[in-house]
């Protein structure tokens, strides 16, 4: 996958917290993401076609899943129900969609999120798409971005 | 959502598995899902985005997606390994293939696929888009498939 890819939703998802959230976050190191478990129990799945095709993982935990959410609908979330669900299906979105602007020459569209929740799941990408993954710290709790990516009519690289 | 979104996806559906698989399937009623519970524990998840934006998600049982496997990969697939997950997702990635052959006004495009593993993950669709599922019996065993879109620039309904 090529590194191009991943700047754009890390930048997004920053600005979605730091602006629409007021929640500082700190990105980690990116890694390549080999093994199969998710980071977290709670994973907002979005997908992108165009010149390029990819998804998104965007893994968080309770924690910053039900805080995200008390602050998009102005009440105190304290459970994972469906409205927290949408919420990070809404943020998955946003992410996804500021970070198309960046590329553009990819013309890309976005499909419906999905959101997944257990504890116990795994999110797998294709094993010729090595995903990158970015964990992060926030002021709500630890959350992680996997992103991966092939563009179309050309081999997938790492 | 659209009736005009399923059929497209149950044909391609019932023919993948009929004619690549050399498995009869047998379809059940089409349900509307308003429950937030996975219909099988491993989840072929693909998005579609054009004039129309949707997901697919393949619910299969543990004996259907070996089996699958199985045939596709030509050798007795025991366990859920890596391709596995794999010959589920490309599985994900041909019906969405076919389907939007079919539904060619909407200019869709196709994602990436993701393949959701664990007993008790629950795959859930924005609360705006109740998505349709229908249930098949096959030769393999159970599975369910469930499709959920909305078509840009219009209201959402059902």
């Amino acid at each position: 996958m090529k590194v191009e890819f991943i700047n754009p939703f890390v930048n997004s998802l920053t600005r979605t917290f730091e602006t629409m959230l007021n929640c500082q976050i700190q990105r980690g190191s990116l890694v390549l993401k080999h093994d199969t478990g998710s980071s977290y129990p709670i994973s907002g799945i979005i997908g992108l076609s165009g010149n390029a095709v990819g998804t998104i993982v965007l893994s968080l935990s309770e924690d910053v899943a039900k805080q995200a959410a008390s602050v998009m609908l102005m009440t105190e979330m304290k459970t994972i129900d469906d409205d927290v669900v949408d919420a990070v299906g809404e943020l998955a979105n946003m992410v996804a969609g500021a970070a198309k602007v960046e590329l553009e020459k990819y013309e890309l569209s976005i499909s419906l999120p999905n959101v997944v929740t257990g504890p116990d799941h795994h999110v797998r990408f294709p094993s010729d798409v090595t995903p990158f993954c970015v964990p992060f710290d926030t002021d709500f709790g630890p959350m992680a971005l996997e992103v991966g990516f092939a563009v179309v009519g050309e081999e997938v690289c790492v």
